[in-house]
């Protein structure tokens, strides 16, 4: 089997922990690992080979939180239209026959074997021709999700997300059947799927042929940027139609089958569904430290709290039922319940401070990492560390001079014609205007900070010469 | 007159606004100029000079927030021993016959003047050699302060902090009162005062003989620093009782009166008291943005808070009646009306990260202040300020180097036998071990960033050979 991870994703539901350049599924909320990395190492027990679609300025930070080891191949997207393109290019990269189990990179599943059985049933399910769907039985009416109607592995139809009346209808009526020992009829569209590339790709043809025929040009279009690595033009991204897979498909196709389970699932949506994830300490509050060193929570007469918490002490004072996400350049307090709303804040900061819904103040790069430490009109400090192997671009600037210290690991710098070492506890300056470039050939990480000094410090004053990442 | 202005102040109420450091006086919580600039500015209108009492720790603090003109005389506590002692000390710098007006550091008074009526009317009183105290028409029960019972300008008792029910009882009587026209009866004390100089010893000298005879003791035995600045020595400091001026002269003496007024004051002690000071803006929430360039908070649904905000962002949704203070190292979130509790969070951080309670990131120091920017256990990031004039210490440190980098102003450097310049866009290097001092012989502040290097990078790590400022 062949695993498609869907990465996608614009970063706004957790904001501000998730942004546009870091969506939730490379945000490590769950201690050392990602939810991308959780998707990749549990479907890894089950496909011998994983596809993964991405975001063209996301590759980097998928490929770092892969293990070097890994034989993945990308198909990068310059911008997303929707799930069905999406797995329609990475069907068409593969053999018809070939058997593909498409999930999200950013849903959580707690029950693994529970999982692989579910899997395993689907798969036998793909085998004969089917588009298997996966349906989770509920555990509560959520309004969020849409549902599938179902009569055991039969998809009767599927369901909008419904209002909490009727949730609560599908919940009466998955209630009675259960105390017939009877498998529930209304089931959670958990957005995976299992079939033949072939079988889906046909299906595609026969229902939404304007996705088929725009994609197929799209994949024969594509360039090849290295090894196991596909990008798509942007015009010809463009010149499909944006539609999920549900709406492009599964809702229109005979050939569905569904698979009931229970695998501890969620799809992390929110706060809220992040909340019910998270194991409640003392008097019910929670903490997610997301960065090491996270000082404890301090709480006086507090009770039933999601504190996702940063470097800062955080305290509260007669506090009940909040969601308090603390990040380095922005703080999030919402009641809980009502993390929905988290799109409206967004909304208004895109147009206050767009910045602080693209980027952290920890960005990755191609190259490594930076964090800008501080940052006036007329200079900036900026801690970058550059992986071992790893060298930025060629590059000047016109309106600042930088100065840098090399604080662990060693830099290889070029100035001008030379090229030289700058060894831990040394530094070296690069005058405006001059062409230079930082590289780490050593064997670990190199870590410095910069201090650049102009009448100007924006990120946009640089003139790249050569650049082996294509930018 | 002679304002005596109290500089004590132990920075836990309005934590983590204030710190140990940094008590409230010193904080700009109202805009440009602080609680104790504006306490200055307020006197100064009514008294001919002024003498500071503050913490020896903090008399840089005080004197850079005074003008440069400034002629206040300082009188430095090693450490604190409540309001009688440190009157008394002051009282014992001037002559008998001077009339001293009393005050906090850290009040808001609202209506300049009916204050400075107040005074007048004081004055006149303390020519009469009454020991007078203002007292406050309360405006609402209030549990937190003491209260005086008065008889127009007759003092008939001091009431302690009242539960509600008594507070309430108070404002019942008062509004009897003020409907048959006649002044209130139960006044909130204040803590300001005037007499003379002479008339307070005596009367400390009668009923609180021992505070008055080791006060004596502790002033003839004081260093004088410098001109107007003198400093108690610690071990004379501990032989003073610690008591408060109502519990040792004002609640025994038969000399005291009353002046009631209405000046608009409030004594900050909380941070709810804060909120009834700031003006709400739209759907009741007030915003205190302590630092420049503060981002508009941004609120979905939200209502009746009190946001106190430094650089990050900050969005609440359906958020209604919290106290939010957020800092650069420490964030407190309290239900409106529980401030008082803000005791708790501080007692619990004192176990868990002390140096929260003691400092901020961005600490004053005689020369001037400095930033932490990041700190890890091999290196350090500081951005420093050095004002004009100013120098640091000659110093050296065993276990790190510096680079320093100039931003604005010029450093100048000495390091071993050389003495040289560094401009902006400059840069220079300080081996572990080497002494070295940085002075700003300049007419304009030098920010600098420091970048220290070594296997460890603790404050304490400093030998001094010579300080200008006797540390």
């Amino acid at each position: 089997m062949n695993n498609i991870i869907l990465c996608g994703g614009s970063g706004t539901r957790l904001w501000p922990l998730s942004r546009t350049m870091l969506p939730k599924q490379f945000v490590k909320i769950f201690g050392e690992k990602s939810l991308f990395q959780m998707t990749e190492e549990r479907n890894r027990r089950l496909c011998s080979s994983s596809l993964i679609v991405c975001n063209a300025e996301q590759f980097f930070l998928a490929s770092d939180q892969l293990e070097e080891s890994s034989k993945a191949v990308f198909l990068l997207e310059p911008i997303g239209r929707n799930t069905a393109p999406a797995i329609a290019l990475a069907c068409m990269l593969l053999e018809p026959e070939e058997i593909v189990l498409v999930t999200a990179s950013d849903h959580l599943i707690k029950k693994q074997s529970a999982y692989e059985e579910a899997v395993k049933t689907a798969e036998n399910l793909a085998r004969q021709d089917y588009l298997v769907t996966f349906g989770i039985t509920p555990d509560y009416p959520e309004t969020g999700y849409g549902y599938i109607e179902a009569d055991g592995a039969d998809v009767l139809r599927f369901k909008e997300k419904p209002a909490m009346e009727k949730a609560e209808r599908y919940m009466h009526a998955n209630a009675k059947l259960a105390a017939k020992n009877l498998p529930a009829k209304y089931l959670w569209n958990s957005g995976m799927f299992c079939f033949k590339a072939g079988v889906f790709l046909d299906e595609l043809k026969k229902y939404s042929p304007a996705i088929f025929e725009t994609s197929a040009a799209a994949l024969n279009n594509k360039v090849t940027v290295q090894e196991r690595q596909y990008r798509i033009k942007h015009e010809d991204m463009l010149a499909i139609p944006a539609d999920s897979i549900d709406y492009a498909v599964m809702e229109k196709s005979d050939r569905v089958k569904v698979v009931p389970c229970d695998i501890g699932w969620s799809d992390l949506g929110s706060f809220d569904s992040l909340y019910a994830e998270t194991e409640a300490g003392e008097n019910g509050n929670s903490v997610i430290a997301y960065s090491e060193g996270s000082p404890e929570l301090v709480c006086v007469d507090s009770t039933d709290n999601l504190v996702i918490s940063s470097e800062r002490q955080i305290a509260l004072v007669d506090i009940e039922g909040l969601l308090v996400v603390d990040t380095s350049d922005a703080l999030l307090i919402s009641k809980k319940g009502s993390s929905q709303k988290v799109k409206a804040v967004t909304e208004a900061i895109k147009k206050l401070k767009p910045e602080l819904t693209e980027t952290h103040r920890f960005v990755h790069r191609p190259w490594g990492t930076y964090e800008v430490l501080l940052e006036s009109s007329r200079y900036k400090i900026k801690r970058i560390v550059v992986k071992t192997g790893r060298k930025l671009s060629l590059q000047k600037h016109f309106h600042r001079s930088e100065h840098w210290v090399v604080v662990s690991g060693t830099a290889t710098v070029t100035v001008g014609d030379k090229r030289f070492y700058v060894h831990p506890n040394e530094s070296t300056y690069i005058p405006a205007g001059q062409v230079h470039r930082l590289e780490n050939e050593g064997k670990v990480d190199l870590a410095m900070i910069e201090v650049q000094v102009g009448e100007y410090v924006g990120e946009d004053d640089i003139v790249r010469i050569d650049d082996i990442y294509g930018r």
